[in-house]
């Protein structure tokens, strides 16, 4: 199927991806737009002129919750909701009787600004891959098991700061805090000598759960995992290494977490579903995909997702999502297992995605070893952790149906001196 | 000074006190009350009546603030509309010439349901009691030193889940999750069987800051601590115990945490304010009170709130929250103090306030020891941790400038079998 917009050839936002995000014009308070190519569609005023056209007069109320500054209330409608909605895209956007009333709310990207998509409920940082674990175990623990034993029976993770998740682009100030070296009697006070970053995904939930029920591997496959962003996790590794014992990491992390802007979703997705690299010991029953693996619809899917972390303008490594251990569908399943609620704008991350092949590790901290194997970035200097005026960027893509990719786009950030 | 209410003569509820929450009558939409004795004062009617005669047409627009359904608004207007709605309270509910007109929006409080009074934005506990901290230590970390190098250093917190706080008087289902005892070779799945309470205070934020800009203790103090509730932080111990390496608690926490239904002012808790117990090391710079110390106006101060810890009708422990090592200020200092940003409707739990005295432990762990010590109750029955149908109560008040006492009023939950 083609699309009468006119998008590069290779362009990553095809008629096949169609992600979510929250623009505003010059003027305009920001509302819910869909990339396609270089534009965005401003969906709202499309269901406004086109409801008789394409009927979506009689399903969910999609114009009322385009209209919104976040994707919250349309999350809240749920996958019948969301399928519906892409339906009509694909055929707003393929179908030519629909082109002239339509182009006009094809806005330039040149001409929007780009907001947080989601007003994030609650976040929740997952831990998901086994290399880096290991790696942060040998680092951090250097007189321990590199994995926790509790690792591999469950998908480790803790909640992070919802208020502090900005939308790709936003400044980040250089965090100061409390360090002390082993070496060292006493904490000192200060910016942090070890900023960082984590390459991640993001899972945005939508749907709710009411609190004491659980959600199962298949429910929050089917129900709940709406889509993707792109997620850095910046990390002041100081500040970590000293508070973190035992409550886990706080103010190491919740000074800025970054997204990109626009929500991929799991539909445009279902051809990057790949199985998991491989569990063992078998999880628990409550973590276990089911019946559905035997003809290819195992809820507790892996996906084959490629990244490029670049440096300023250097991409330093090439992170594989498809070697994470934990699948989303049982992250969320396990965060809910004891009776947790979930709510629509509840964002998720992976875990930074690290492999095996030291040239796919999502952090610093791994590519340089705790800072012991400085990278030389393409302008000839050299980094372990990163300075002040450094611009940061990821960037991924997986693969559609048809041999085309569906762009997850990028985030980036560039970090600003400590106040 | 008194009120022309009737309030009970040994009422913790009388003008001295006023705290804040969100009633609902039969048939009405949630909004923001006040309580004062047993009675709820409906304010956004009485501003409405009052506006010329007691002169808040001049100030912040307290009605359009109380109308809400939560106190997030109010919250956000900052410490000069908190003094200005206080101001306006005691001489509406003090001066006999407002009685005719405001006894109408006098509403008992048997005639409501209470609501949760704020839309919880994060939601961070701390672990701010050196008792409770050594004590866990002991229990849980037996071949370690009790407290962590770090713990006179800085306040530990980590963040946990805002979705699932809870009102006073909602049940609790029983968590189910993994647990592994050290003598078991795996892990197993089911309800938990150590499910304990945290005696906690909760500090209720409001106003905003900037990401970037850390909120110092002074400001802390005097810009954004409004007031307190009691929290209950339910914890499932053999689940919390299996899963807290190396992140820190999840889901032996993330189930239920349950919050009193009113807000009690720290301007009400001023007669409260009593000096910490000590801070030896001196903590660094940025956690100091400061120049305010000399004068008795240290915005690093602690409060003197008595608490009872209820379990099926019988009092188990009576915690001081004067014991407290680290002072709300410096907690809320320590948050932001990396540059994260804080919002209206923060809330941060003070951890389980557990003195030297057995007496005055805040959590079952520790009154019984791990459960190797059990409880008898007054029906002759005997607890190590909590069972199906229990209801748990903690109660609290705080003296008050002549004599009175401030209550706090209670926050209770019945723990309902696992699903």
């Amino acid at each position: 199927m083609t699309t009468w917009v006119d998008v590069p050839a290779d362009s990553e936002f095809g008629l096949s991806n169609l992600p979510y995000g929250v623009f505003s014009r010059a003027g305009h308070a920001p509302r819910v737009g869909v990339r396609i190519g270089d534009h965005v569609l401003d969906v709202s005023e499309v269901t406004r002129i086109g409801r008789d056209e394409v009927g979506v007069g009689d399903g969910p109320d999609l114009t009322a919750a385009w209209e919104q500054p976040s994707l919250n209330a349309f999350l809240q409608l749920g996958r019948p909701a969301w399928t519906t909605a892409r339906e009509w895209l694909t055929e707003v956007l393929s179908n030519p009787v629909h082109e002239k009333r339509t182009r006009p709310h094809l806005v330039p990207l040149a001409d929007v600004a780009m907001h947080l998509p989601i007003e994030v409920a609650d976040y929740v940082d997952f831990y998901a891959s086994e290399h880096h674990a290991s790696n942060i175990g040998r680092i951090f623990r250097p007189d321990s098991e590199p994995l926790t034993p509790n690792w591999k029976h469950l998908p480790i993770g803790y909640h992070g700061r919802s208020g502090t998740v900005v939308v790709s682009g936003t400044d980040v100030v250089r965090p100061s805090g409390q360090r002390k070296a082993p070496s060292e009697a006493e904490p000192t006070f200060g910016p942090s000598v070890k900023l960082d970053i984590e390459a991640e995904l993001g899972f945005v939930v939508g749907g709710s759960s009411q609190i004491g029920a659980p959600v199962s591997v298949r429910q929050a496959a089917d129900e709940h995992l709406f889509g993707v962003v792109l997620l850095n996790d910046w990390s002041a590794r100081d500040i970590q290494a000293w508070e973190y014992v035992p409550l886990g990491p706080f103010l190491g992390k919740s000074f800025a977490t970054s997204i990109s802007p626009w929500v991929v979703t799991t539909d445009a997705l279902a051809a990057a579903r790949v199985s998991l690299p491989g569990q063992d010991p078998e999880p628990l029953p409550y973590l276990r995909g089911g019946a559905g693996s035997a003809d290819g619809d195992d809820p507790a899917y892996g996906l084959d997702i490629h990244y490029e972390v670049v440096w300023n303008g250097t991409v330093v490594s090439r992170p594989e999502y498809r070697d994470m251990y934990w699948s989303p569908a049982q992250m969320l399943a396990h965060l809910t297992v004891n009776g947790a609620s979930i709510r629509s704008g509840d964002l998720f991350g992976s875990g930074t995605i690290s492999g095996a092949d030291p040239a796919t590790r999502g952090s610093f901290l791994e590519l340089t070893w705790n800072g012991t194997e400085p990278l030389t970035l393409d302008d000839g200097s050299s980094r372990t952790f990163i300075e002040d005026g450094d611009t940061l960027v990821l960037r991924a893509w997986a693969p559609g149906a048809d041999g085309e990719r569906i762009g997850l786009g990028e985030v980036t950030g560039t970090v600003a001196p400590a106040r």
